[in-house]
């Protein structure tokens, strides 16, 4: 039997800073009557484990030199990589440069190199490896005639196929030849990244400290899938993973049941998940267009904590994505499937009940986001976010920003009572997840109304007030939590009129003297958080 | 004079293709009597200048193969540059490896090798370069001894460093190096884009198309400043501009006076600049808390257009962005200034009587976005958007979709007047920059009330209605889009009772006859567009 366009492999190189399966891989290629080559470490393994190997250096001819500084960077090993069967024999066969048909490189990677916290500059520098990337480019461009295996990954199947045929088809050698480039751009990738984070003193001639933010930032990303549109159906779109994700964040979820997912399910998804996480009591998240329409905190439990949500607006949660923070049990996925129409769950996992009664409804995605090593979801760091403008970036380190009890400055003659601390600081952990200008009325860790989005404060303590009022939430009671501070008065007015009796907000207004002295004339506490939390 | 730390010049490597500034380069460099390598093109060139120049197949003794496919790599060009002075010395010595002191390389974009239409996937690879990015990495490690020039735009200030003092400084060498890595990575970032972005078909055996997404993308941002701080004080920020922005975005700024920008004036600009230049005819944009929070247009030119624009919501547009399409005069500056606090304004130029009306209040921001080469704003490609969620990345398409006066389909007894149409296709194309769920208000081509991101779409229609009011606007005889379907008609019902006369919207839903109907009952006019436009 034989493969259409199939190069047989009869001679190959290995050269690898990762040992996994190198053995086995080198002996099956021996078995098949394959010449070896290697250098260093890998030729080292291979001898001690019986299997017959040339170095390198006996093919150039050429000593290794300057500390392994340059050892394969030479045309009989790149000849030999970039040599095209058929059109550059005669060339070869005159200089004596033999074909190499697999080339079996990986390189250590740049990122856990320079994440060592005794790297310096120096070590950084020398870990970069020149001959490899440039082996693997040439293996690469001769994907035509050459294979090329990167991670031990691929040994499995790239060896049934040599074993099967005798070497590898064209598709295999193409997919080989994009992972490997793709390898050399991460690589490349974190190199820029690294060393355009560096900044010098010029003064003194030095190189000082990390900036902040790189010269040049090369992003890397790995597609997960493709999505059958974008924010709209004229738009294409997909979904791509961090080369390294951070654990605990919505990129590591894994579908459990349901429809694909859309790009307007994982973006509303995110916006629940870093929501729910922030919480260390059980906690549920209903998100609508972006926004929490629906949050609350039990200590009876999630179900609870999801009724209170769900009362906040019946409404908007119709279609929403529901977060928790806590195993969905059965009765909370009985629940939520008997009463709602649901486009997404997503929780740190369930139980088989409540996989059970979701089965029932086919069409709800449904899933878990694994909880980090430690157990711990709130600490689980999303990273930099960024947000796209014409032709730029911008880039800032996520809003890892929290406040307690005790961070809380009381600004007016009346302090909040310990119940309303416990509510001001569940409002204000929900303002920061809603679309600025964002006010929450909240009540016994329960959203009694959400204004959000607008672009004067006053319209979205309205908006929270009329919303409260719909659903028959009695305001009466309530705290408010504002984003960011009150340019006048009239929020204060607005809130109080409505039945709002505490309020926390940054503070920082060049008029707080007049919306403090509104909060004392309505006999309210107001506490300040001093730091803002806008979210567009 | 020394510099510290300076490493002397003696011998350099030449080999580009950009040939900008080479003779000049090559001729400076040889009057310091320095040796000059090169190959191929870059030596003829020196060479029909009379520059004398020494072939790198002379330095290796071996000749140039395979097409140019192999020349440089050998361990006498990569031992010239990766050998450390000091350290290597007797083995360079021994094995006849003269030190390489700077290397002058520039890459071919691959961005523009495969965007020429003809391009094939052959033509891709074999214009991929091996030799050059492995010289530029030997060079870009090897620092410490070694400088790199990979740009035309560095070789005057290195010139000088040389003229001046026969070699170049750690700093300068250290900066060369960062930059060589960013070109490198770069070029393999470009690489990785287009070669994953291919699709195979495994049963042909064959690469058959071009996928919407690659497998892994690369981006690739350059920094353009860092900024104060993120989207709040706690966070850190930074701007970054595509390696190559398309012409008339924002990106592409240049800023003619005022603060620094803060990462909330660039986020608001940017959707300030994509609404106003969807606009033929002069049009002002007033955005605030990344929603515009007014928007006109006017045959009587861009300075009744701002007043129309200003006139919807003048408490959101103090402190906000206001953008133009056409070039400010005089007298539309100073009614800015004399009016209202802004933060940014933007257009496509100004007259030198609105700049000096500006300087009079020098903290404003004032930025121009050059027009692209055919003048028109209207057709500048914003590429890719793309959504950041917890360590993924959603991409997606820019959101290019258009309506016009043909593709709207009649669905009620009423069709809408001629005027009527022009305020629909206005209030439409205003929709689709307000954050969903949106409804617009509208009359005359200026925005009457906008409501903004609620996660129920008859919220926003009752805050548009209750803004109005605030505003004293009369929205009888007004049209309202809705960036998506209603869900019921209660939508239809609210608009109707605040005296709507028109509406534009996608249609779609289940209950679009319920709609239709109610439309029918109150007498209004109702189009289809069959596009929706969410934005988050």
């Amino acid at each position: 039997m034989s493969t259409p366009q199939l190069v047989p492999v009869r001679r190959a190189l290995l050269s690898v800073s990762d040992k996994t399966g190198l053995i086995d891989l080198g002996r099956r290629l021996a078995d098949k009557g394959i010449e070896l080559l290697s250098t260093g470490g890998s030729a080292k393994a291979l001898r001690e484990a019986g299997i017959a190997v040339t170095d390198v250096a006996d093919v150039t001819g050429f000593p290794e030199i300057m500390d392994g500084r340059v050892k394969t960077l030479h045309p009989k090993v790149h000849g030999g990589l970039l040599g095209r069967r058929g059109t550059d024999d005669a060339v070869m066969a005159e200089l004596g440069i033999a074909p190499i048909d697999l080339l079996v490189l990986n390189l250590y990677p740049f990122e856990q190199t320079v994440a060592k916290p005794a790297c310096t500059l120096e070590d950084a520098i020398e870990n970069i490896d020149i001959g490899g990337p440039a082996m693997l480019r040439s293996a690469a461009k001769n994907w035509n005639d050459v294979g090329v295996l990167t991670s031990p990954e691929q040994y499995e199947s790239a060896l049934a196929e040599i074993e099967q045929h005798g070497g590898l088809s064209r598709t295999t050698r193409f997919k080989l030849a994009v992972a490997a480039f793709n390898n050399v751009a991460s690589y490349d990738g974190a190199i820029s990244d690294y060393l355009s984070g560096l900044e010098l003193n010029e003064t003194q001639d030095a190189i000082t400290a990390h900036a902040a933010f790189p010269g040049q930032v090369n992003g890397r990303f790995v597609k997960l899938m493709d999505l059958r549109y974008g924010e709209n159906p004229h738009q294409q779109a997909a979904f791509y993973r961090d080369l390294y994700p951070a654990p605990g964040t919505l990129a590591t979820f894994r579908q459990l049941q349901g429809k694909e997912l859309s790009f307007n399910n994982i973006a509303d998804a995110d916006a629940a998940w870093e929501c729910v996480r922030s919480f260390t009591k059980p906690a549920c998240v209903i998100v609508k267009h972006a926004n929490p329409c629906g949050v609350a905190v039990s200590l009876d439990g999630i179900g609870k904590a999801y009724d209170l949500a769900y009362q906040t607006d019946p409404t908007s949660a119709f279609g929403g994505i529901i977060a928790f923070n806590r195993e969905v049990d059965g009765a909370t996925a009985r629940a939520i499937v008997e009463r709602q129409f649901v486009e997404v769950v997503l929780a740190p996992g369930y139980a088989n009940e409540a996989l059970k009664a979701f089965a029932k409804k086919g069409n709800v995605r449904v899933l878990v986001i694994p909880l980090p090593d430690d157990g711990s979801l709130l600490h689980a760091h999303p990273g930099n976010n960024s947000k796209r403008v014409g032709s730029g970036l911008l880039i800032q380190s996520a809003d890892l920003g929290m406040v307690g009890a005790e961070d809380l400055k009381i600004v007016t003659r009346r302090a909040p009572t310990e119940a309303q601390i416990h509510d001001l600081i569940f409002a204000w952990k929900v303002a920061k997840f809603v679309k600025s200008n964002a006010i929450v009325y909240a009540r016994d860790r329960q959203t009694i109304g959400i204004g959000a989005g607008q672009m004067s404060r006053v319209y979205s303590a309205k908006i929270a007030g009329i919303k409260a009022a719909d659903e028959k939430l009695e305001v009466r009671g309530s705290v408010m939590a504002s984003d960011a501070f009150f340019p006048f008065r009239d929020g204060i007015d607005a809130a109080a009129a409505a039945g709002i009796s505490a309020v926390i907000q940054p503070g920082g207004s060049m008029r707080d003297s007049e919306v403090i002295a509104a909060a004392d004339e309505h006999d309210m506490a107001m506490v300040f958080t001093g730091m803002r939390h806008f979210r567009h």
